[in-house]
């Protein structure tokens, strides 16, 4: 059982910040997240693309804010749950909360953020029959870790981002990547659409379209998939199919937890973000009160704010005093310290 | 007369985010600032030091954010009154409001957003006496413009970083500089004191401590300073005499613009930060709310939340959908526009 101060379901922005606030008051956090990587939208769906209104940021990359964000919590060593969806809640005698993935790890914190943006990322599945036998058998709708697929050969099927930049990255590591597409066009950033075709002139990557993948052949783990081409059908041997169809979020099974929800997204006060269930707080995009924002910088005031209530659930009675960072500096869960240079007072002679 | 739609009230984080995030709305923003230069407790307090808890940013310098935040807003083309406190407010017929500076400045708009921190810095005056009669004859206790010194002489006074950091300016520019402080000992930043030091030894500043300046002289212009060292009593001959003791925040003139205050901040809604009279908003440091925390980010969500109503203030019935900064990019008002690179739909041959 994983125990920690603060459960956050979702790693997007509002969670990854959280993990700072609360470690100012030294509080420890613990992330779950559906998808194999910390950032949610913006690591997910415009990792590539620049945002122009986080504060501070004339510019700056959705990647690279997610990026920032793991440095800046950093110290405070949050540990992570990745590629798991949390599933249940179970309030214990204690007051403490258990929370179980459809994996079956389990979580024990006093206090709950959900920070689950539009809902738990779920990959967009093919419509072939008895994929559903081969998901984790050779079937993956995630890339998790690269090396999985290193001297295999790969199918990827999908004409979007995803498909051309993983097609790229696996060209290196697979013994053999094969993209498959429904149309011969492909819709991208410009320099990875060009990257696979050079790739493919290479011989590095085998460009099937227009094509679909219709079937998946194996025994207990896949060996290889039917692709339908005009009226004509043949298979491709393989190791790996990666279908990247994108993904589509879903409340999902936080829907049923007994939260009060409105029109998708759990209701809170504007005090501390807290929901209906006391110890259960909810921030960022899965929020919604009287003129709400779905924006990244409100996320961020939303967990500081909950974490300020978090401690006086954790500590009841105990006093807190808010202190600056640059005036007090910084005291890392691992050791370090980070501090502003003192002013000398020193005579001049 | 100075006419914009929101007139902000204090050049801080918020103030100057909210620049930003009025033009994404179409809206255009005034500034009027009591301190020469915008950034307030920023850039007037702790310019050199790192702040950590910026949402992204792991550790940035006040001056840096500062810089930032202008940069961020810059295409909004937003105007300034600086150097000028807000002392009257008049709520028009039409609605709007007429704002006037201690300087007599006339600002008319039909918002007014007081970003006004914990007041408008006000310097700290040396006890001496008449010294008021040569404000402005010689007498400042800003630095403005430092052309303005140019091969003239000058004394400062203090013993602090801006004592420090204004002598080290000045050496370069005026044809004479003297320091002086009732102490030998200087309290600032390492460098700045071994900077003062090392002029010191070229005679490009003149040291006098530990002495106190007692007296100003000259007819309607300053002409010298009566200096008090130990028992001894001598005059200085300068052109200028900038007394640096710090400056102290004072609620001041908004104190009494019928607005409900507690605890010398300005008490707002949670859903869009306005105060008591409708038209008139309260965010960051200067506002009051349950759960307030005085933090820079927590500006930046109330600024952003309180455009939207400025939006419908200024729009009525005039539906606004939310864009992401991203999908829509940003079209600056001196017609500039940032975008993010569009994805390309392209055949791979
Ligand atoms: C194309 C695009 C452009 C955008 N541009 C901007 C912009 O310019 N400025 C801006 O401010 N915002 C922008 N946004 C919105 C911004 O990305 C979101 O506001 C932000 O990502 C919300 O952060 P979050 O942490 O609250 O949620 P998310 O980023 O949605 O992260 C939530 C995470 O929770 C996980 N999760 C949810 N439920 C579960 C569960 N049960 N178990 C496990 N994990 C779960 C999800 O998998 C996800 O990773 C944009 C969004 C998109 C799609
Ligand atoms: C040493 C120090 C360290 C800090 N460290 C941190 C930190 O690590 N993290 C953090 O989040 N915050 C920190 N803070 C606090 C942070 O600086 C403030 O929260 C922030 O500056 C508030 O921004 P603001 O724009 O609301 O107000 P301010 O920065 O106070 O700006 C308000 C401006 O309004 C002007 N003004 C007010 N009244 C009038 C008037 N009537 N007419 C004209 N002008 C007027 C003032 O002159 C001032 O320039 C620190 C503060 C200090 C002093």
């Amino acid at each position: 059982m994983i125990q920690t101060d603060i459960l956050i379901i979702g790693a997007g922005p509002t969670g990854l910040f959280t993990v700072f606030e609360a470690g100012l008051l030294k509080l420890k956090c613990h992330l779950i997240d559906a998808l194999p990587q910390a950032g949610g939208q913006c690591s997910e769906l415009y990792p590539k693309k620049p945002i122009y209104d986080i504060p501070g940021f004339p510019e700056i990359l959705a990647g690279d804010l997610t990026g920032n964000l793991l440095e800046q919590g950093k110290q405070f060593e949050p540990g992570f749950t990745l590629g798991e969806r949390a599933e249940t809640i179970e309030k214990q005698e204690d007051g403490s909360f258990i929370v179980t993935t459809n994996k079956g790890t389990q979580h024990q914190a006093p206090i709950v953020a959900i920070a689950g943006g539009l809902g738990s990322f779920e990959p967009r599945k093919p419509l072939i029959e008895n994929i559903e036998n081969y998901e984790d058998h050779g079937v993956d709708y995630f890339i998790k870790d690269p090396e999985k697929y290193r001297n295999k050969r790969v199918v990827i099927s999908g004409g979007g981002d995803s498909a051309l930049d993983w097609s790229i990255f696996l060209a290196d590591i697979a013994s053999e990547v094969t993209l498959i597409h429904r149309r011969n066009e492909f819709r991208g950033a410009l320099d990875s659409v060009e990257k696979v075709q050079e790739l493919k002139l290479l011989g590095k990557i085998n460009l099937v379209t227009p094509s679909e993948v219709v079937g998946v052949v194996g025994e207990n783990h896949i060996e290889g998939v039917t692709v339908k081409k005009g009226e004509e059908e043949f298979q491709i041997d393989t190791d790996f199919f990666i279908p990247l169809f994108g993904l589509s979020p879903k409340l999902g099974p936080i829907g049923g937890w007994g939260l009060d929800i409105e029109k998708n997204a759990i209701k809170v006060n504007t005090v501390d973000y807290q929901t209906n269930i006391p110890g259960i707080f909810a921030i960022g995009d899965v929020n919604t009160y009287e003129g709400k924002l779905k924006l990244i910088l409100c996320g961020f005031h939303e967990a500081t704010l909950m974490c300020q209530s978090a401690y006086k659930i954790i500590n009841p009675g105990k006093k807190y005093v808010l202190k600056y960072t640059t005036v007090s500096g910084i005291d890392g869960f691992d050791g370090t310290r980070k501090e502003a240079p003192k002013a000398v007072v020193q005579a001049i002679v």
